[in-house]
């Protein structure tokens, strides 16, 4: 079974760490098909961080995971940080197939959502 | 004429933000017959800031603009920081049409965003 493990930075703010979870579940029922689990983690300031969120992800039955970095840049979290959690946990888990997607930013339907974004425009300051 | 400011963080890392620099530009090429001006800004850490980037546009002989927050979350910069300094910078521009677009979570395009960056997952751990 096929498994998505959203990462997030996470915050010191509950609600934006809230966001994350809430959309890992919108995303869990967007691509159910295609992919059995999605489940979400944090770099740091919130739980569960990433070596348990791989370790949850087995739990529930994945075969393979792709850790997907919900950041638009590819700083030093998505360049290094990312890639080394994930490859010291992957280390305990010979069996499964685990790979990281390339960073939002990296998409060409990015400049789709930004169009649409700039044209739903709504908080007028002048 | 219809501006887009894109506002990113701002990294000390070179390379991050010129990725955002790229984006604007490709922006700029996808959107031109919408948005005559496309230009960048950043909330901290690079050049330039929010208030000369609103300057600029309006320079460009921007007559709306719509500031486009580069974030995926609605955390303290999107709630509260951004739109205070968009706000002081507006009211010197008081013939100018000054609005704020949704973070990019808040897109309904984010699912198909993130399905396409899972399917794309590239970097073999294991």
């Amino acid at each position: 079974m096929k498994a998505i493990l959203l990462v997030a930075h996470g915050s010191r703010r509950k609600q934006s760490n809230d966001e994350v979870l809430s959309l890992a579940e919108k995303l869990r029922n967007s691509c159910s098909q295609q992919y059995g689990i999605v489940n979400a983690a944090f770099l740091e300031l919130a739980e569960v961080l990433i070596p348990d969120g791989i370790k949850q992800c087995v739990n529930d039955g994945a075969t393979s995971i792709i850790v997907l970095p919900y950041f638009l840049n590819s700083g030093r979290h998505v360049v290094e940080d990312i890639p080394n959690i994930v490859s010291s946990t992957a280390a305990q888990y010979p069996d499964i197939e685990i790979k990281i997607a390339p960073h939002l930013g990296a998409s060409n339907l990015m400049m789709d959502l930004l169009i649409a974004s700039a044209d739903a425009g709504k908080s007028e300051i002048t």
